[in-house]
């Protein structure tokens, strides 16, 4: 049985705040947070509390964001700051929309640079620097395996799923190549993407308007690990296997 | 809260078999089904019922199936199957792994066609016909929500996630655009794949090895319709919205 509940009360988070505190003062609420928990954090909270914000005012779009944005009647320094935290511009989809692949490999809309809920009308959120870590200080902190979340689109789906951008303390991907199936057949490409997975079960459980960025997931403790783990990089496919390029 | 429980004992499902029937008994054991709960159900156990199964010895390899089993070391029969699956193959991936657009319009390796848990090592499961009328079926017959679910890899993502193929009585897609975020900012792409992100929660709670293929999903009762609804036909991107053809 696995059950997924909404950590109530966590309060808007501001550049500096100690997000741990305010993530285990809310877990108190719902009962507290047990070793083999998985909390699944929203990114946007821990961008926020690391300070990975930026004030439109302070940028000064370059020429490609200053074309684009005159091509999409869009904010041209948006569009800079997405062009700072992409490594490459993967496809240009039009009207606001830039499929990058981040420093960190992800491949998603605007570089994950979002603008709703950014505590501000002038401000853009963006990815943690290193997300595996910010999931391995908070687990250090809270003392339950971490998953950092954020929601990426899908090329051949609509909607967004949420996925793991970083993760600790939990096994990333369930590897069961090599092992035989009920009927004694090898399965050949069964590698379970088991933080992605907790990471959209715990959607499911907050309400994206509520402001419930923390969801508990109990009932994963057989994919809990005592370390860290290779965190949510191991989910990341490599630029040689990339077959879409 | 959301609760996910997979249904104990649901037998080896075989061709002509009342699944409906077998899976209301699962579920009579695990306290049975509320009209608000979604039943995921894996689409292997939905596939061997409506007798979509292939036995590889009625299989004649044709040209392209031979060259590529030659060249990759693979049962040419297995690739014919797969070919017969595809409306259009996606990518040549190698080895015995081809990247298809089935007739459904999913884009998955090997066209859905699955070997593993198939039932005999000369078996290959194919796709339902029709996911969304299979789910409408025992949605009928079981009286809650149904997702019909398979799992896909992902191109930039390592390892796979379960997604929905069919679905009945559950909102695929969570529309927010046009809302407002707290900040009063209207948010630009929140659509929520709500249908894929039930059939990754229901995957975490079964064992694959353990021959659990249905999960019940209790505490999504906002998305549960009165009606069947659209569909997982709903979360198929438009061939000319592919930006990755």
């Amino acid at each position: 049985v696995i059950a997924a509940v909404a950590l109530p009360g966590v309060p808007e988070v501001r550049p500096g705040d100690d997000l741990a505190a305010l993530l285990a003062d809310a877990a108190a609420r719902a009962g507290g947070l047990e070793p083999r928990d998985v909390l699944c954090v929203a990114h946007k909270v821990v961008s926020k509390a690391e300070g990975r914000v930026v004030r439109l005012a302070d940028v000064e779009p370059g020429e490609q964001a200053r074309r684009w944005g005159a091509a999409w009647d869009r904010d041209p320094r948006q569009i800079q700051v997405v062009l700072d935290e992409a490594a490459e511009v993967v496809r240009a989809e039009g009207p606001g929309r830039l499929i990058c692949r981040t420093r960190h490999g992800f491949v998603c809309a605007n570089a994950g640079v979002d603008r709703s809920n950014a505590g501000g009308d002038d401000l853009a959120i963006l990815l943690p620097v290193d997300p595996d870590a910010s999931a391995r200080r908070l687990r250090a902190e809270l003392g339950c395996a971490v998953v950092v979340t954020d929601s990426f689109g899908r090329p051949w789906r609509i909607g967004q799923a949420e996925i793991a951008v970083g993760c600790a303390g939990l096994v990333p991907v369930d590897d069961w190549r090599g092992r035989s199936d009920r009927d004694g057949h090898e399965l050949q490409a069964t590698m379970i993407a088991v933080a992605d997975q907790a990471a959209a079960a715990a959607d499911l459980a907050r309400g994206k308007d509520r402001g419930e960025p923390a969801v508990r997931l109990r009932g994963l403790g057989a994919h809990v690990t005592d370390d860290d783990g290779p965190g949510a990089a191991a989910l990341v496919r490599a630029l040689d296997q990339d077959l879409f390029r």
